[in-house]
């Protein structure tokens, strides 16, 4: 018998069987190619990065004298970056304490760790429809029962989501109230409150992730589920959109006893972030004011939310809807029932403009026909010529259809 | 009903009831008083770290005007850094593509990622006995069945390894041929050819740890497993004990099938590993001659366990085994029967010498009298002192047991 083709056919862990696979990836693999106008990435505009600045940070950090930059360190993270973190939430009027602050791997391991500590096999989770999906990707290695819940304009339609509740007993809840991705969707006040009061006092915890929430270019801010329910919330955060995405910072903040839990799964996972660049985010959180450098990503990127908005009025058939972000870095678009996603993906990248279709953002497979858009890492120009790129095929694809 | 108490009570999910407390964590926050010797950390000399060259290559990338050291990046690693590890493995006569290599957050979460893809609930895993701690905390939180083979003084028990594979078909045998963790003890050749024949050809993969295997400092490299049995091996290495272990940086070698289900677990996990530090230590690697640091690593930590040793022989009754590593940064104490690991700790640190009870790296509970000692972090008078107090207390305990 062979045994490497023997090998081949050995099953691996059911576990893997139900995580989609990575449908952005390989749409980003087409989209790379330099003549493509690319609203498919989901990055930060990297010509925003504060490179001088973690450059002194770094040397400040590595003449300082201090080996232990360099050491293994703590399972929870730098204390000094997680009360830099208990500090920007006490702005915002939360009161978190660092104790109850994990460093992660970005938001990104939050979401691993949170699974692993609470979901067996067949539990249910609420999550957005459309939600990310990264969530569903994280989630789906420990084989949950999703319940998508529809966003409305103004956040997760409530309706819905009292009956998921009260019928399902759903363990966790994930929502991105701020600037959803992939939607750009944000919830109002009363949808806030009204989600708040249909979890309260139930065996449920609101996962609120907020990677974006910093990166508001219109609107004021609203305020997190933790006001409501602090005791029923766990905060996702990261420094990928408002410093830069390669060090892989974000964080978790949650309760004693769910702390507990997840110290022993971070352990398990990788002992510790990588604390040289713990050391130095905070160094340079300390040296540097992190708000004014929000503020010009929110600026730029406000531009060219406004451009893509007003390309989309110009060019796209009224029958294409569209939300209007008020921060972060996607819009999401509603073509016409009968025109799907992927040939419309198929039949752009031909024209040399990307975007993702819809499709990973749902648990439930349907014939899809939204899409996200990027905004953030193409100017003003590169945005109109693509938008109006993408309307001819829209209007082609209309026209053959009706 | 009060909802804080009634959510305190909920149910966590189940996998991390298998999982065992962080029983080195407790020990350390003992041990770190400045006035305890401490052989109980496994913390690589940090007198050693190349902190001033990796000062000089952290300022040459970030003048470098590549912003994109700080963006997103892909899933399985820096390829610049993914092709110095192959040419690393070239060196020792190994042909590894990069395409093989995984980059990820020490070889922890490679242990993390692995339990992901293979284990299901139940599974059998061969691990040596006493096995290394971090691979049983990763392992469990996926519930497989431990099968402990025990350790001689040349590596596993081959006849106890064969009659495990025959009769329980074990899915992952997890081995450390080089001066392992916990014991010091590395496998003869003998030893791992007999253990590549008896895997040979079954439906197994060996994941071979090596995290120590570069800093030997007696004796001549012995082929690794990948020699014998390519096809069915995966290995795991790090930055962590040649560099430094603050920039968590391992990586996992495997063949071409299950690196695309690692992929899609890792990017479920944490999207990608820390993308700057990754360019750091190629750039690092690139600049500077890491053999040569390797080489005085390795003297140093040679000449810390001829002192251990010296002082075990001086001090020590004779009724206490101890193994001789010939690299690494470990050894390992058998005690007299009658003497528990747990109480010789317990009454040591009152003395303010610390070690690592025997006790976290057997996954069947027994009445323990093996302890570990780790030499790289102390001077030869820590050394002798420690080892002389330590034998005071045993040999009171061995007087008050007769």
């Amino acid at each position: 018998m062979d045994s490497s083709s023997e090998l081949k056919k050995m099953a691996f862990a059911q576990r893997l069987e139900g995580v989609p696979r990575s449908f952005i990836r390989e749409i980003l693999k087409v989209a790379i190619s330099p003549e493509v106008i690319s609203f498919a990435g989901g990055l930060p505009n990297k010509d925003l990065f504060p490179l001088e600045a973690l450059s002194s940070s770094a040397q400040k950090l590595m003449t300082s004298g201090d080996r232990n930059i360099l050491q293994y360190s703590n399972t929870e993270g730098y204390i000094g970056l997680r009360k830099k973190i208990a500090e920007r939430y006490a702005k915002k009027g939360l009161s978190v304490h660092p104790d109850n602050i994990l460093i992660t791997n970005g938001s990104q391991q939050g979401l691993d760790l949170l699974a692993k500590v609470f979901i067996n096999e067949g539990d249910k989770i609420v999550i957005e429809k459309p939600g990310y999906l990264g969530a569903i990707q994280a989630f789906s290695v420990f084989r949950p029962s999703f319940i998508p819940v529809p966003l409305l304009d103004d956040g997760i339609d409530t309706i819905r989501l009292e009956e998921a509740v009260t019928n399902e007993s759903p363990r966790l809840a994930y929502l991105i109230p701020n600037f959803q991705n992939p939607s750009g969707i944000s919830y109002s006040y009363e949808t806030r409150q009204r989600v708040a009061d249909i979890c309260r006092n139930r065996l449920l915890y609101l996962i609120e992730d907020d990677p974006y929430g910093d990166i508001r270019f219109k609107g004021e801010p609203l305020p997190s589920f933790y006001h409501f329910i602090p005791e029923q919330t766990i905060l996702l955060g990261t420094f990928s959109k408002t410093v830069v995405p390669a060090f892989r910072l974000g964080w978790i903040v949650a309760p004693d006893d769910v702390m507990d839990k997840l110290i022993i799964a971070k352990q398990a996972a990788d002992l510790h972030t990588d604390y040289f660049t713990q050391r130095l985010v905070c160094q340079y959180l300390t040296d540097y004011d992190v708000d004014n450098h929000i503020a010009t990503i929110s600026r730029s990127y406000g531009e060219q939310a406004k451009a893509m908005i007003a390309a989309i009025e110009q060019y796209f058939p009224p029958e294409v809807k569209y939300t209007r972000p008020e921060g972060g870095m996607f819009l999401w678009i509603t073509l016409p029932r009968n025109i799907n996603s992927m040939e419309l993906f198929d039949r752009s990248i031909q024209e040399n403009v990307a975007f993702v279709p819809g499709n990973p953002f749902y648990t439930d497979n349907e014939n899809v026909n939204t899409c996200r858009l990027n905004f953030s890492c193409s100017n003003e120009s590169e945005i109109f010529i693509g938008i109006q790129k993408l309307s001819q095929v829209i209007r082609e694809m209309m026209a053959e259809n009706v």
